[in-house]
């Protein structure tokens, strides 16, 4: 991500990097409860999708579309297709209420353009592993899940470029950077 | 409630007084956003409505269908009604959205009993008048909508007291141990 706001920057656009959940004071509140150890028993799955698309909302409120609006480029960590991938297909949420959500807390605002950076399971849980936090402490089905869920969610979606996410970084920001055609 | 919950004690129950937001560690994260000065611009009305719900499905998690399912009795300040008359006909957002999400958020569990204390708002506003936080600091409009919604929600539901809310509270708790049988 850094990479290619580097790369957009000096393609001339002014660049907002940024994330959820958090971006927000609201979000960066609920961040602390989404990664907080102490609630991994508590917290239920649907209380965790209501809270990213809480993060969401006010993401898209306060950052996406004041500054899409001031004519930047804004360059997000997830947006609307984690909440399908990992609360629909990874915890089992309808997926019609969250495609809902997703409408009202985005404001119907769909990204341009979706980098979906895409690799094995283990791989990924070898990177990671270790960190502790809740998200992460959960099963390799569940990620499975997550992982067939992004795969089935974009097949065949133009706007969507999957990119393989065993590369180098420095290979992936080429990548990203030829497919935008800078 | 605490005259109620006396009652219901002398009666024999085993009483849990709680309430909404809070009444969980989550949910007193959830109610510092929610009643925060400082969000009263940025929190958009969706927001408001997710943070309630996420609230509520801890509560009912965490405190109602364990003391149900222990035998006890359970009185709480707030629970479905509120988000339809609050944020339904008070914030103006879709009433089939929140009913989806009371259904999900309380597991489909109703209150068997509901007391609906009513008031002309100007008397409720004049009682809450400078305690400052978010919610309280509404308009008049607003309070007149939330009104109107309780009132039309509830006409005709048998389970459904109202409660005349311009009397002295024991003359309220007489009245509410009476419709009760206690």
């Amino acid at each position: 991500m850094n990479l290619l706001g580097e790369r957009l920057r000096r393609a001339g656009h002014d660049v907002v990097l940024t994330g959820e959940p958090g971006g927000t004071e609201i979000g960066m509140s609920i961040r602390r409860i989404l990664l907080s150890p102490n609630y991994r028993e508590t917290l239920t799955p649907l209380s965790e999708l209501l809270l990213f698309m809480t993060s969401r909302a006010q993401h898209v409120r306060e950052v996406l579309l004041p500054s899409l609006e001031a004519g930047k480029t804004v360059v997000s960590s997830r947006y609307r297709l984690s909440s399908l991938a990992y609360q629909g297909y990874g915890r089992g949420l309808d997926l019609d209420l969250i495609r809902r959500l997703n409408d009202d807390s985005t404001r119907g605002r769909q990204a341009d353009v979706t980098f979906l950076i895409d690799a094995p399971v283990a791989t990924v849980l070898g990177r990671k592993r270790g960190r502790g936090d809740r998200i992460e402490a959960e099963t390799i089905d569940f990620y499975e899940r997550v992982r067939q869920g992004f795969l089935e969610l974009t097949d065949g979606d133009p706007r969507v470029h999957r990119l393989d996410g065993t590369l180098a970084v420095e290979a992936m920001a080429d990548d990203v950077a030829h497919r935008l055609g800078l």
